[in-house]
């Protein structure tokens, strides 16, 4: 019986995680959940999965959520300080690290540095502070299974071969929803087009990421901090049809790649049962079926988020973590309607113009970097904000 | 250093295999070598490689190769008994087993028993005799490579994972040269038209079999004994541009693929130096340039030779080695002009109705079906060169 802990439990990767938790009672037990503020949905998962304890972000949510749970055995935590003490729990085995954006750092630095293997689904911190959380999770001898579709896909395409004969990673990129727009057409994109995934269902911040292919620049910093591949040797092709998740070329040429339909349970299962894997219900790929997979070299023009990960891997320190802080503000905005389209990337690239790298040497400077860069996007979404005709 | 012996190093494996062989002077000392009848070229590859022995099946060529290598260091053997005596020298490691056809299975099995390693380029023994070569080759505790580029490709999308979580494997078949004709247009294909395989540069008999999608149901056969799968998880996808070579679905649903342009080098090394792999400097296989990939249920009604490799692996026993014969001869009658296309599958289909299967035991029963099935076709293959219109 494997006891795990979920941070981030109510978001997309965590549900499907219990969904797949819940058909196989015998494998696991789930003894910690972590969320930000939907107190409603995580009682009913401690109805549903009775963890030993739970922890909310929010204060105020997690009153509401005590108030409900009153005598049940589960204990309500609160704050960041609730959240970590969920991610390190003694018993607990694996951590899913399932948390939205750079919040999930800390609890997932600390989880391994309390010795607990990881499940990452949360790229943001492999962003922010990626040499730092490798260097722990070797010092405390633990392992970071991949969640992500293209890094397990990379992970499955490893496995049994030596990492001495990888020549390159290429990441797959579906394109995302606006890959067929001009740059004129992409200024008037609304939250609603950009949020229309043609292939996954995911949260709403990390399809903005897809939109604007930012999500494959976090995912070549974070394929470089995994799997220890200079970011030379990581290549992106764009594949519309999302079935090839990834793929692996070795020195004598053979590529290995894993594929499936779009459905984030089988990474999920993988990075649970590893090395095993369970039979799950689901459709199986009927290639003769789909009949045509397509491939094309990523635009740089239109997508400039995806040089802006190489760049900001490129220059490294504390750069990749301005990057992703101006990302997640940038998007937030947008989403909120504050600043167009084109101003995601806008904002990325002035807060990246800004900032002055240095090294991170320890979770602050990662926080310290994160923090300013945030500031420093907000002024330049206000910026855009007011003068909206410049992108 | 390894010691290797190529048992039909004359064809385009064993040249292919030379080729790599010479790339990697340090890792492979060439030991011994056979072929048919080519005494020209494999007097090129005494004089480059200094093997101990050499074999020629054919006893003039032998004559013939001995006058003009007198004086150099290698003994010239000749007839089975001499390529029996190559494949199981002492002092070899790992016999690469490329003789097309029936021809290799005496040798090849005399290797296994012999505790050799085995790089299978030559299906047809599996075919003709799966059980027994399985069977030898677990007592023996030698180990089987695959080099069939389909066969390297599950092995390679199998190593790191566990063999009880597979569910299917997936054959990927270009469809052959002659994928777009109608039936009636097939009727009068030249084997000149037959041999223009639009991916790969292969011998005369494997690229006929392809036309007719016989080297397909050759290559379930072979998988179901090599990777000891039921025919029922063995499935075959027409993917026109040879580039995923072939594919292993788990239970979990996830599909791992070995992918890469068409070039026999690539699994030929693999096969050679597992489970390592060296650097060939071959071009990279690049998805955005290829742009699609194709993929066709395999259509049964003109290429009903893939339907008869899973009914003769259903029936079992001998009539996986009456349809390997059947073909074969009907092959090299096709390729004679003694009939025509669709009378390869007819000479096969009325071998197979003839056939009593029993059980191989033995090598012998495999033999006897062979010679069998061999002068059955024979007289099939009259008859339809006496009355050509019947197919």
């Amino acid at each position: 019986m494997k006891k795990i802990v979920i941070l981030g439990s109510t978001g997309s990767i965590g549900t499907n995680t219990l969904d797949i938790v819940s058909k196989f009672p015998g494998k696991f037990q789930t003894i910690g959940l972590t969320a930000g503020t939907n107190s409603e949905k995580l009682e009913e998962q401690v109805r549903a999965f009775s963890p030993a304890v739970v922890a909310l972000a929010d204060e105020a949510a997690a009153a509401r959520l005590r108030a409900r749970c009153h005598g049940l055995r589960t204990t309500v935590l609160s704050g960041m300080e609730g959240i970590v003490k969920t991610a390190t729990l003694t018993e607990a085995d694996l951590v899913i690290s399932a948390i939205v954006g750079a919040a999930g750092l800390v609890p997932t630095l600390a989880a391994i540095r309390a010795g607990k293997s990881i499940a990452l689904a949360n790229k943001e911190p492999m962003v922010m502070a990626g040499r730092l959380i490798r260097d722990e999770a070797r010092k405390a001898r633990v392992r970071i299974f991949p969640v992500d579709s293209e890094h397990s896909a990379l992970f499955q395409s490893m496995e049994g071969h030596r990492a001495e004969d990888i020549r390159r990673l290429i990441l797959t990129a579906s394109g995302g929803p606006l890959w067929e727009l001009s740059k004129e057409r992409m200024r008037d994109v609304t939250p609603e087009q950009a949020l229309q995934h043609p292939n996954w269902k995911m949260g709403a911040k990390i399809t903005i990421d897809s939109a604007t292919l930012m999500n494959k620049g976090l995912e070549v910093v974070e394929a470089h901090w995994l799997f220890d591949i200079p970011a030379s040797q990581i290549e992106v092709v764009v594949h519309r049809e999302s079935i090839i998740h990834s793929l692996v070329e070795y020195t004598d040429r053979s590529v290995i790649a894993q594929l499936g339909l779009p459905d984030m349970r089988t990474p999920i299962a993988y990075a649970l049962n590893y090395p095993e894997r369970v039979p799950l219900d689901l459709p199986s790929l009927n290639l003769a079926e789909i009949g045509t997979l397509t491939f094309f070299p990523p635009d740089h023009e239109r997508f400039p988020c995806l040089g802006f990960g190489y760049e900001a891997l490129r220059i490294g320190g504390t750069m990749p973590a301005a990057l992703n802080a101006a990302n997640e503000v940038a998007v937030q905005a947008f989403l909120d309607r504050a600043i167009g389209f084109l101003g995601i990337a806008e904002t990325i690239r002035r807060t990246m113009q800004a900032h002055t790298p240095v090294e991170v040497a320890t979770l602050e400077d990662a926080l310290r970097a994160d923090a300013w860069a945030r500031a420093k996007a907000g002024e330049i979404v206000g910026s855009l904000a007011a003068s909206p005709t410049v992108v």
